[in-house]
């Protein structure tokens, strides 16, 4: 096999289909991470930390090339020996080449770390990071300086799709731009309502950004790419294993400022994007709803068990990244006193000052204080026979 | 004034009085406690912290008698001073004997502190602890095992009350003494469920217990008083003014284990109730409801702000004192190679382990120990051309 991996790199189609996706960008480079793309299944942290060292050229020749050329690094020899037997069964020059061609056919477009338009968040997912994006769209959507993931079941109710669009809508209006995985349910009404708002929206895919899934939501994906994005960093043509599902929350997790989540059953997948999010140290929220709701008894989870935030508006979401100080607990902007001696006051019957104090269980002479102040703004007023409320 | 305070604790009237609602107990100490709850609105902490140092029956002598004798103890002589201007005017040896009469004449008893049947929850209010309790029904009630408050709006939504009965009834049912104020809307619907399950519950009252407050709730007092307690530390005939109603949220939440907010406004009075539990290290929990219902804000903002547990069933409020660690979030039970194995798997099309390979990602001999391991819980089979999924 080393003998096909070795000419995988020289195979003469690879430049041309590379210029086709990033002609600003040296075509080594970008063969290297669109091949790592291949190889790999999303988050593999051996050849993320190999690309970290290395780079990824030098990482892929020793992966796919000679074998006498991987220096141990900070990875285990084990490791990268059960590395190289994963990678290198897919290592096919043709795979490489179809992953760049299929990307420019449908109009798509190569992200690198590094790019301008990468997407900042994703960098602190280290070497479990992506390698490479694939994207359709207006890429100054992934530069957006403010962003909100908002995620949830794809069993919604309508209370859920309704507070999803409430909050992403008016998110969106005030320009952060709205994340989400393109998913029926509460994913769709945050896409929709970021739109609605004239806002922008990413959607994260699990499978390959040419593929509508769900297919029933194509409509929705066009008008995601005219005004947002659509990005996977797994090349086209591949399939939304359970797999990429699971990874791709990552993404979703890592893009976001804070992760919200609106709906979410017991066990949703959602609570996996929220489990990344607070491993990321993102600020995580979720909305309540009704006890009786299975759809918010994993967002009542996250509450209880995970430190979420309760969200219950827009204005709850932004202060997730504002990090703005709790108000004080409520309480009276009157004092006690005044308390008690409004108690002791009546709306009708004039009373005198002992007769107050004597009602309020305050002395005289502080009733006295308390009347002359509650008189200067008008609570209370003084008649012939004594004071009396106004109100 | 001072020679008709003293005379005060002359009265011959006392003594009779004193009988009747604790024949048990020394009549001087009985009479000292209960001029005391004459003289002092609720939670009045100068009175708490003479009676502390000096025992009920001295602190009043120094309180309404002769002036001189009083040590300064831990006071200011200008808090004392104050004190015993609003303490004053109330003395008088009639409103003493009519509270203990009045309590009497309607079979109704006295607790004191260091009772067997005081609530024991209220000695943490220290020096702002109720001077005496008056108290009707079933006290057994007051020494429940296990005690639980549960409080809401009064303005409570169907959604709430239903909420509140649900967990009132279900803790009830299990011997939790349900505590709450007798209002209309959620405290209503807990009373209710409590004694609907079988179980014991007790209203504090912010007025005198001879008053049903509110009047429409007559026959629920009288229900309670059946099975339960009601109970509150002012005499018989004092009115409920607003004062004494925040000050009998900090009995409420005293007496409760832990506290339940099931609805509240966004300035509730329950929020009271609520940061009085909180100022007492209770443990304070919060249900959680439709993010559009105003009677849910309060709840919300407890959740949010003030770091209550989020709680939906009866389950949930046991734990708030049964102090349970939370389980881990919910991860696939299955490994990630296995969840990317299946992925590659088709539950019609065999494959053979190289082809899984390739689409796994996974290295050829991993694929077989996983294929080997999978098929003995019967997940894959293997068939002529390689293996499958079998659901």
């Amino acid at each position: 096999m080393t003998a096909a991996v070795i000419r995988m790199l020289d195979d003469e189609r690879l430049r041309p289909a590379a210029a086709r996706v990033r002609p600003d960008v040296d075509p080594d480079e970008v063969i290297a991470r669109v091949a790592w793309s291949v190889l790999v299944e999303p988050g593999d942290g051996v050849a993320g930390t190999l690309i970290a060292e290395h780079g990824a050229r030098r990482a892929l020749q020793m992966a796919v090339g000679e074998s006498s050329l991987l220096a141990p690094g900070s990875l285990g020899s084990q490791q990268l020996s059960e590395a190289l037997a994963r990678w290198r069964p897919r290592a096919r020059a043709q795979a490489v080449v179809d992953a760049m061609a299929s990307c420019a056919d449908i109009g798509g477009r190569l992200l690198l770390p590094g790019d301008e338009l990468w997407p900042a968040g994703l960098d602190d997912l280290g070497v479990h990071g992506p390698l490479v994006l694939w994207a359709r769209g207006d890429l100054r959507a992934c530069a957006g300086p403010a962003t909100v993931s908002i995620v949830g079941a794809r069993a919604a109710t309508g209370y859920g799709e309704s507070v999803a669009a409430e909050l992403a809508g008016d998110l969106a209006a005030s320009g952060v731009v709205v994340i989400s995985g393109g998913a029926y349910g509460i994913d769709g009404a945050a896409h929709r309502a970021a739109l609605g708002a004239g806002g922008t929206t990413i959607a994260f895919l699990a499978g390959g950004m040419d593929r509508a899934y769900p297919a029933g939501h194509q409509q929705l994906f066009d008008r995601i790419r005219a005004r947002g994005a659509v990005l996977s960093e797994v090349p086209c043509g591949s399939a939304p294993t359970k797999w990429r599902f699971l990874q791709r929350n990552r993404l979703i997790a890592a893009a976001g400022m804070a992760t919200v989540v609106v709906e979410a059953g017991w066990r949703s997948g959602s609570l996996n994007t929220a489990g990344h999010a607070a491993a990321l140290g993102r600020p995580l929220g979720a909305v309540p709803g009704p006890v009786s709701s299975a759809a918010s008894a994993g967002c009542h989870r996250l509450l209880r068990e995970y430190d979420a935030v309760c969200v219950t508006s827009a204005q709850d979401v932004r202060e997730l990244w504002d990090d703005v100080v709790a108000e004080p607990v409520p309480t009276e902007s009157i004092s006690p006193d005044q308390i008690r001696l409004l108690d002791a006051l009546s709306g009708r019957t004039p009373r005198d000052a002992a007769e107050i104090a004597r009602l309020s269980g305050l002395d005289a002479s502080r009733v006295r204080s308390l009347l002359g102040l509650l008189g200067l703004d008008g609570t209370v007023e003084q008649v012939r026979d004594g004071w009396r409320r106004t109100s």
